[in-house]
């Protein structure tokens, strides 16, 4: 049976459930989103999730038609719907229909519900593969739905046995597609770029966490401290922290899961009530 | 009445025409299209505006659901049934539905006709004030739908009464977001960019018809080089050519238009059969 989708706070069949082709996210790419887990039917980290929804709605100037309030109510509605006790929701703002090409009068929200795309056990035991490339997000700092340039660098992947690409900026570190990074620097910090990223919601309880047992840095990592890491690992509300083992096919400190990697993860887990 | 709208080879009605929320257009802004112009109903410069289409599609690993035969047919069939002699007819391929993230299978085909946005006569009289801005599109040479970044910037050109931005990369000029960009040297040389940049269908016939005339040259433009330039146009599909007269607030040549953009409106005005 079809899930339903919540769009402007019209339950519909997802099979069913279509925008307009004028709309400005179709025509012209202009469009934010956020993504959270469910956990036994709670959504998990929902205020933050929702500050940042709203922030990146404000920052891309599209009005959200519904209170945060309405938000939440529909979202504990679709939750009821479709029975999909431990999956994701996503809540999407396009542009709306174009009238004069700059006018955004009438935005779409969708809020939709899916399985909870689980990394591997493979990649939580044994850590990434991560490809360096020189690119900069478009407006980093919100959450849009400009993947373009992940998707197409897809086929890299493939021909290097990577899982993932590690984005740098004139040789600074930023961020994964779609995670945030961190390393665990000689002296024992934990480091992670503090520029020209999106600001994770799992990025931010790290770094509290974290802040409890060792000594934290939010700052610009160059490509060339890389090397002397000792250990790195990504944050995402999907993955998690998955441990990091190599960096352009060289391994990162010894190339096994850190100490400090292991610590975090269960650490998180124990504050994301997963165990 | 509304206009009809040809989907995978559906003709619908435009305000009932949608596409899933599911599409990789709409969740990952993965999609390319082009635009050209009806003159009497006939499709200005079809063959170059198709060959940029399935190139896009094909840098992009977007398979395209119809032959270029069938496509043209739809054309045909659209501007029938529509009956607006003197308008735009748009072609948007779509990354289709995601199934597991990067298979795209099931692109849609979504052929529109709209009125066509011709310039106004202040513009082409007059001239435009253009605005320089860092930033390289993503995938230059491919005609996607990302337009986040000078929809984002929209403000900046109110602020600073400007008409549209000049992109520059590290100090080399680029493009416009929607137009390529020219200028005439002081040694009298018709100068445009080369790299980093979409090669518009309509930068490709001023460069045969400028050919007759001057020298031309395609190659890297400094920013600096711009306060020397007696003139400077831009060209695209919706605009023709329409002349440059300030950049940044500074007049362009003496800030009136130029013999030489006169010459080559001429010229293409001809040529394209407006006259």
């Amino acid at each position: 049976m079809s899930r339903l989708v919540n769009i402007n706070g019209k339950f519909l069949q997802e099979t069913a459930a279509s925008i307009s082709f004028q709309d400005v996210s179709v025509q012209r790419g202009y469009s934010v989103f956020d993504f959270f887990r469910l956990v036994r039917n709670q959504p998990l980290h929902l205020e933050d999730h929702l500050n940042r929804f709203f922030n990146s709605a404000s920052e891309m100037r599209l009005p959200v038609p519904k209170t945060r309030e309405e938000i939440k109510q529909l979202i504990h509605e679709l939750v009821w719907e479709n029975e999909l006790p431990d999956s994701g929701i996503r809540i999407q703002l396009t542009g709306g229909e174009i009238a004069d090409g700059s006018d955004f009068n009438a935005p779409s929200l969708i809020i939709s519900q899916l399985a909870f795309p689980f990394p591997t056990q493979s990649m939580q035991d044994n850590g990434m593969h991560l490809l360096l490339h020189a690119h900069q997000r478009q407006l980093p700092q919100v959450k849009s739905t400009d993947y373009m340039m992940s998707i197409w660098l897809q086929p890299l992947l493939k021909e290097n046995q990577a899982d993932d690409f590690l984005y740098h900026n004139n040789g600074i570190i930023t961020e994964c597609p779609r995670s945030n990074f961190f390393m665990v620097s000689p002296e024992g910090k934990i480091v992670t770029p503090a520029n020209n990223i999106l600001k994770g919601i799992t990025r931010m309880k790290v770094l509290m966490l974290a802040s409890n047992y060792f000594q934290v840095e939010e700052r610009d990592i160059h490509i060339d401290e890389l090397q002397a890491a000792t250990e790195a690992f990504i944050t995402s509300t999907t993955k998690q922290i998955i441990p990091v083992t190599r960096i352009n096919g060289k391994e990162v400190g010894n190339g096994q899961v850190g100490e400090v990697t292991k610590k975090l993860t269960t650490e998180l887990r124990a504050y994301c009530g997963f165990d």
